[in-house]
């Protein structure tokens, strides 16, 4: 069997990181890689600074890459939402590429966009290859780790889950989208002018655990909050003066028969050990029996995610053909040995 | 559809637990029961005590019930071993039934029976069902839950997880097993001579992860010692008196290339609060990231293996012929509505 092929779509933190992950995996062969900036007509080795070139060069031009590469699978790292994701999905279908997508929508993208969720299945199942939506968080923490958890209860009644986790690491865009550094009114006016979103997946979570265990949501509410913090904190890209907003605190119900029954809950902010909080994700199921899950520190998002998509390239390069969930498919595990055994695994028992 | 027809085939205290679970799901019907004693020829409602008969009588002539019964599935709950397991599977299997078993061997029967696990997969393909093993430990804790978490690690370096459990529920067949009550030398007698046998799984655990990882085991050593209590101790079948064995701390260490990679733990005591042990599933994992997880409680052993095996029916229902393992299936979850709806989604994603 040969090495099993990937291009790479996108170049930002989360594709680089994805980059250095598959260039150490065995069995694994980086084929291609697209990018509209960054690393432009670079090679992708030296691109990531790994000290050594990988012979392939960013480019910029998609259509020209998946021509010229047969590539098994494209991971594309380039958007949270389906609307832009959808095109880039269907030219590397088009070009009979599996797809993982890290966009956060993705994960369940008939939540928000039915009608683009059954063409990219359509296309999918035509050209007989797999796309597949995952991350850490939408695509683990607050659905796929949930689901697994309620695989152990014979009946659940309610599910609340949180995930309190560290802003510090990121980046610009990241505060500005949850309001860091903003105060009380510019927090507002932001939520109201959809410039903060705090976190993008809540809607697909609750898709995800909802068709699992087999309820029917009647409604989603979302509420979105300011963390006012009470003193200075610091992050790496910004200084959150005591008053000024640190976070966001982004809840989630779902309601089935008028009855909460998923209460999913992501404050995220900077620095939260200065407001003495400890960061975890955390479920709790009431049912038969009760569960109470708590991981310490929480699974941080950005080597999650890297992980997640990596990690189920066998699983979708061995699926049938389609769009599929993390739902749909065997459980996530690490890659520690030639990535082509676990493949020809898959396409022996699936 | 019609709803999913089941044969119960022993009905111990976990048959009877998967008999109350299924008589309440939608989409299921209870077709057939199958014991030697506790319930021989009585009502299978009446014989679980749940004051209204189910129309299916218990009886011990397992031929006859599944010659007469056109059962989609048979859930097996007779015994720990594959030895004892095999004709039982097979009697279903050539009647055309999918299976799912509680006996620890069938989690992974490579392990301890590589030549039975063959026949049983080459039973299965030609007659187009599913054979899956599966229960809390080994199926859930100590394996799949482990494999879902390195999902989330681009690599992983180490596994420590620990079971630590109370026996005060169990009866005297666990109590024997697990030397309850036994002074330190009748303890170590009784390892020798295969009496005391604590926890069957270990090796199936230590297969389903390195299997799932990526791993070649080239050992895996055991070690069973007895938990002498400093105090006194109550169980529901036993009385502990201190200086005496109150349970048995059973652990396996997996090594790759001579280094250790896998430590599983599972002290199982009585009455572990008197000591001032506190009960819980504990997941370390030492990669990239770090994962370091906390179930407190722990998931109750009972409960859980129920649940576990009446929730996987819809993957092995739906899923593509052979001897199958947790690795293989997608994610267990609960089945809250109408199991068939289950059912349909996996045999369009599977």
């Amino acid at each position: 069997m040969q090495d099993i092929s990937v291009v790479l779509w996108g170049l930002g933190a989360m594709g680089s990181g994805m980059a250095e992950v598959l260039a150490q995996r065995e069995g694994i062969r980086i084929a291609g890689a697209i990018d509209q900036v960054s690393m432009l007509a670079k090679d992708l080795g030296e691109g990531l600074g790994l000290g050594e070139k990988l012979g392939v060069v960013v480019r910029d031009d998609a259509e020209a890459v998946l021509s010229e590469v047969d590539a098994d699978i494209c991971l594309i790292a380039t958007t949270s939402f389906v609307a832009e994701n959808e095109p880039q999905i269907l030219k590397a279908v088009g070009h009979g590429c599996n797809v993982i997508s890290i966009a956060e929508e993705m994960s369940y993208p008939a939540a928000s966009s039915p009608e683009a969720a059954e063409r990219m299945h359509q296309a999918a199942y035509r050209k007989g290859v797999t796309i597949l939506g995952t991350g850490i968080n939408p695509g683990f923490i607050l659905d796929t780790l949930i689901v697994a958890l309620t695989g152990a209860c014979s009946s659940v009644e309610r599910i609340h889950a949180r995930r309190v986790n560290d802003l510090s690491p990121f980046g610009q865009t990241v505060m500005q989208t949850q309001g860091v550094g903003t105060d009380i009114d510019e927090f507002k006016r932001g939520i109201q002018e959809g410039e903060i979103v705090g976190h993008v997946g809540f809607v697909e979570s609750m898709h995800l655990i909802a068709e699992a265990v087999g309820w029917e949501l009647d409604e989603v509410k979302q509420t979105r909050q300011a963390i006012v913090s009470e003193q200075p904190r610091t992050g790496e890209s910004i200084t959150v003066e005591a008053g000024k907003v640190a976070g966001c605190n982004h809840t989630a119900r779902g309601f089935v028969g008028g009855r909460e029954v998923i209460t999913l809950e992501h404050p995220q902010q900077v620095d939260p050990g200065a407001a003495g909080v400890e960061t975890g994700d955390y479920i709790e199921i009431a049912g038969i029996p009760d569960i109470s899950l708590a991981i310490q520190p929480e699974i941080p998002g950005g080597i999650g995610t890297v992980a997640l998509a990596t990690n189920m390239i066998p699983q979708v390069v061995a699926g049938s053909a389609g769009l599929k969930t993390m739902n749909d498919l065997p459980v996530p595990r690490t890659l520690m040995g030639d990535v082509r055994r676990t493949v020809q695994k898959f396409e022996q028992v699936l």
